[in-house]
C-alpha cells in the first residue's frame, strides 16, 4: 500500500491536531485514527471517526443519566446479558466511520449490508487511478485447492505464476484501453497513447475490471458491524473480505472491549444447533450412542454437528 | 423540568470531564452536550454525543484523506449544491445521540421514523414514575381552535380551566390505579393504598394515560434528522411534537451551520410545485391572468399555491 | 372479538370476489383471506394480502427463469440449506400484509421491528372507539406470579375479580373524559355527558390508556415476519403480543410449510452455545464430569445451558 | 436480448399457468407477467410477482376492513392528497418483484438504493457467462457530446467505430483470461484455450469488465420504486440506468395508473423552488423585474430557475 505525498501529509495533519472534548474518548482508538491499515496488496481500511465506547452500550440499554455501572465488571456482566438474549438496540449506539480502499468485487459483496452509510468515490465525474488487485503466489495456489474440494494438491508454483502474469497481462490491457478512451481526441503529439475519443468518463469506466481498486467512505453501528465481521471473518467467506473482516475485528477489540469479548464468547466461539442436533446431544450426554443412521440428520448436517462438537465424522 | 439530585450530578460529572481527541470537535455543541433543553411542561433533549461536522459532510463527499475543502465558503457551496441535488448519502456521515423525555403520545409519532435506533426505559422491568404531560392554558385555547376550522373563537378560558381539572383528575386517578396494581399484597398496613395485588410491570402499565412520559435514547444520521424536523416542525405537525422538533433544530443550527443555512433554504422556506402548479406559474409570468377556473387545478390545490406563491385566494 | 356489520359486510364482498392470476397462489392461505383471527379479548389478526410461497424462495435463490425446483424434496432440502447457513435474502422475497387490531401497549412492542411498513388508525383525525383490552381472570392470575419469582402463589381469584374491577372502573373513567374533551360545546340539551369543550381529537387522546385498542396494516416480508416470530412468540415475551405471535406463526405454516418446518428445526427449537458453553459440551462427550465451578461459566449462564440440554440444574 | 430454449419454455409454462385468488388483481400487469421487458443490448426487465393495486393505497390509508373507496374519483383524489403531502406509508403497501438482468456498473449504481431485497446470480458458484454490454454507435457519440460540456461535435461516426472495436477487443480479452483462468488444468486435449489453472470462480471473476450481464431478483414497495425512478429516470442520471428506469416507469403506469399520475404531476413534472428562489418567483409575480443580480443567487441556481420557469436565462 502505498500514500502519495500529499494524503500522507493531510493524515498527519489531521493526526497532530488535537483539541478537547467532554464526549466519550477512547485512547486506544484515537491511537489509530486516520491512520490506514493495510489489507491485501493495495488496500486499506482507516478509521475516520467514532462515537461512544462500552460504556455508551450500557448507558443506553439503562436510559441513564450519568455513564455506565459503577464497575467494569458490572459493565461486562450486563454487555454479556444482552449479547447473550440478543437484544441488539444497545449496541446500535456505538458509531463508526472507517474510509476504506477495496477491489471493486469485494465492494460488492460488501455492499449487500444494507444497514450503513456509504459514499464512494465517483467514475462517473473522476478517473479512476487506483490500480487493481494482485493476489499473492500463495493465495492463488491455496484459492485453487480450497474451491475443488478434497483433490489434495495445490496449485503447482510455475503454474501459479504464470496465472499471475496473465493477470498482469489482462489489468494492464483493461488499463490502457480506458486511457484511450478517456484520452483527449484533439492532442497532436506523436504519442499514440496520449490521443483517444474523449469517452465521458461514467461510460469509459465499463471496460475495468472488477479487481480495480475503488475507494469508500462507510459508517456503520455496532450491532451491525458485528453482524458484518461474524458474516465476513467466517471461514465461509471468500478470503479477500475476510481479509478485511479480520481488520475490523482488531478495530472492535481496540474500540469495544468488552462488547468484543461478548461477541467472541456469544457468536464467533459459539455454535447454533437445530432442535435435531440438539436431541442428538442430549441423546449423547444421557449415554446412548448415537449414529449418522440413528441421528435423524441429513449427511451434511451430521458433517457439521460432529465439526461443532470435536467428534470423529464417522461417530 | 425538573432533575433528581442524583441526575443533575451525574450531568456535571459528565460535563466536568474533558479530554483531548484528534476526532471533529464542534465547541458550540460541546457547550450544550449532556444539558438537558427544556420542551413542553417537564421534557427535554439533551445532547448525549454527536460524530461529525460540517466538514465531515464536504469530507465524504469527496471520499478524501483530509478534511473538507481549504475554504468555508467551497464548503458552503458544495453543501448547498448537495442539498439541491437531493444527494443525500453525505449528510448521513454525521450522528447524533440525544437523550429525551417525552409524553407517549409523542413517543408515538415519532417512532414512525425508522432510520433511527432507539433503547426506551422498560416499564416491563421498572415502575414508570415520571409524571404525565399537561398542557399550558393558552395551548388547550389553541388547539381547540385550530382544529376546528374557521370557527374563529377561542375556547373560553373558564372552559379551559375545566379541561385542565379534567386531565388533572384523569392523571391522578390513572396514576393510583397503576401504583394500587403494582402494591404488595402482603404489606397489613393500614394503608388502604400501599396495599394491593402485586400485579406485574409490564401489564400493570396498560392503565397509564397516552400522556405518560417516558424516556429513551435516539440515535439518527444528520440526513434522517432534517427528515424529522422537515415533517414534525412543519405547522401541520400537532404542537406537542413541534415543540421538540423545534429544539432539534436549534441543535441542527449550533452543530452544522453550513447544512442548517442549506436546509432552510431548499427545505423549509422553499417550495415544492406539482406540474399543474408550475404551469400556472409560467402563464402567470408570461403576462396572462389564471384563475382558479382556468389554472387545472383542484380548489384545495389552487389555495395553496396561492399561499405558497403569496397571491390573494381568490386569485 | 365483535364486527360491525358494516365490516362484516366488506369481508364477505372481499372473500366472494376470485379472479384469475398467473401469480404463484396458495390455497391454504386463500381460505383464510380476510377473515379475522381473533387475539386476545378484542383484537385480530387478518391476512389482506401476500405475494409468493415456499418455491419463490428456491426461485429467487437460484435467480431462475422458472419457478422453484423440479421436487418438494429438493425445494425443502434448499430451504434448510438456507436456513441453516443464515442466507437471509431469498426468504424477503415473500412478503405479506395484514390489517391488525391490538391494544396500544402491544403496539409499542411491535413497531420497534423498523423493517415492516404500517399505516395506523389515526387518532389525531378520526375517533378512536375500538374499546379497550381487558385481561382474563386465568391471565391476570398468572401474571402477577410469572413477575415475581419463586413466590409460588396464584393471585387468589377474589383478587384477580377485584385487579379486573379496578381495570373497567379505570377504563370507563378514561373513556369518559375522552368523549367528554371531544364533546361539543354548543350542545344545548340537558345531557351533561353531550356537552364538553370541543378539544382536538389529537390532544384529547392522551387520556386513553395504553390499553386502548389501535388498528393498523402492517406489511412485512418472510425474512423479518420469522424474525418477528422469533422474538415475540418466545417464553420471555410478554404474554399479550405473545398471543399475537403465535397467530402470526399460524399462519406461517399455512403459507410456507416448508419454510415453517425449516425455521422451527433451526430456530425455534434449536439453541446457541456461547463458546464456553460448546467447551462444556465437548467435555461433557468426552467422559469428562462437569460441574458449575469446573465449567467456567456463570450461574446464569450454567442454569441456562442445563435447560437447553436437558440436564438437571445442579449438575 | 435473445434467452434460451429452456428459459423461454419455462416463461411460458408459467404464463399459461391461470389459478383463482382472492387477492387484488391487475389485469394489465398479468398481461405483462414473467415477460422479459428488453432493455440496452442484452438485458431486461421481468414482473415475476406484484402484490396490490390503487385501491390497496387507499384502502391502507383509511385502515379499512373493504377495498377503496366507493368512486375512483375519489381513490384519485385521496392519492393525489397522499403524494401531494409526501404520506408516503400507504404507497410501502404495494410491492412488486423483478428479474433484471444488467451491465454490472449499472448494478452498482441501483444497489445504492437499499430499502429493497436483492438476490443475485453468484458469480462466486456459478460461471457467469452472459455477455457484456455493447453501447450502440448512437449512444457512444452523444455520450461523449454530453459530458464535455459545450464541445459542440458528436463523436465522429469513424471514431466512434473505432471506440466499439476497442470495446469489443476488451470484452473479448477478458472473457478469454476468465474462462482460462476457470479450465481444467489436467484437461490433455491439444485445444490450448481448453487447459487451464482451474482457478476458482470466485477469483476468477475479478478479469471480467464491469460491463458485464449480471442478473439478480429485485424486490421492492412502491413508494421505494417511485423515488427510485425519480432519481434514475432523471436527465442527470446515466443513459443506462436510465434506460431501465424508464421501463420501471412504464410498469407502474399499468400496475398503478392512478398513483403514477400523481406521481407525474407531483414529482417528475413538478419542481423545487428554495426559499430563495420562491423569493425570485414572488417579486416576479408583484410586477418587479428581476435580475440575477438583484435576485440573490448564485448562478448556476439563477440559471437552474430560469429554465424552470420557462424564462430566457439571461432574463
Amino acid at each position: 500500500m502505498t500514500l502519495s505525498a500529499e494524503a500522507a501529509a493531510e493524515i498527519a495533519a489531521q493526526r497532530a491536531a488535537e483539541a478537547p472534548t467532554r464526549r466519550a474518548v477512547v485512547p486506544a482508538l484515537e491511537a489509530l485514527l486516520y491512520e490506514p491499515m493495510p489489507v491485501l496488496d493495495q488496500g486499506f481500511v482507516r478509521v475516520v471517526d467514532y462515537m461512544g465506547d462500552d460504556a455508551a452500550v450500557v448507558q443506553a440499554a439503562r436510559v441513564s443519566y450519568g455513564k455506565g455501572t459503577k464497575q467494569v465488571s458490572n459493565d461486562q456482566g450486563l454487555i454479556n446479558y444482552l449479547m447473550r438474549h440478543r437484544h441488539t438496540t444497545p449496541f446500535e449506539m456505538c458509531e463508526i466511520k472507517l474510509h476504506v480502499k477495496l477491489p471493486i468485487f469485494v465492494a460488492r459483496q460488501w455492499i449487500r449490508h444494507r444497514t450503513a452509510s456509504v459514499n464512494e468515490y465517483s467514475a462517473r465525474y473522476s478517473v479512476l487511478d487506483d490500480g487493481s488487485y494482485r493476489p499473492e503466489l500463495a493465495q492463488l495456489a491455496a484459492q485453487a485447492v480450497n474451491n475443488r474440494q478434497g483433490r489434495g494438491a495445490e496449485l503447482d508454483p510455475a503454474v501459479a505464476e504464470r496465472v499471475r502474469e496473465r493477470l498482469d497481462e489482462a489489468a494492464a490491457s483493461a488499463e490502457a484501453t480506458y486511457h484511450w478512451l478517456l484520452g483527449n481526441p484533439e492532442s497532436e503529439g506523436g504519442e499514440a497513447s496520449e490521443s483517444g475519443p474523449g469517452l465521458s468518463r461514467e461510460l469509459a469506466r465499463m471496460v475495468l475490471p472488477l479487481s480495480s481498486y475503488t475507494q469508500w467512505y462507510w459508517k456503520i453501528d455496532l450491532h451491525n458491524l458485528l453482524h458484518f465481521i461474524a458474516l465476513r471473518a467466517d471461514s465461509h467467506a471468500q478470503y479477500e473480505i475476510r481479509a478485511y473482516a479480520e481488520v475490523l475485528a482488531q478495530i472492535v477489540e481496540q474500540w469495544v472491549p468488552l462488547t468484543a469479548a461478548a461477541f467472541r464468547d456469544y457468536r464467533t466461539e459459539g455454535a447454533a444447533l437445530s432442535g435435531k442436533g440438539l436431541q442428538v446431544v442430549r441423546r449423547m450426554l444421557a449415554g446412548e450412542t448415537v449414529t449418522r443412521e440413528t441421528s435423524g440428520l441429513a449427511a451434511r448436517e451430521w458433517r457439521e454437528l460432529s465439526a461443532v462438537l470435536g467428534l470423529p465424522p464417522e461417530g
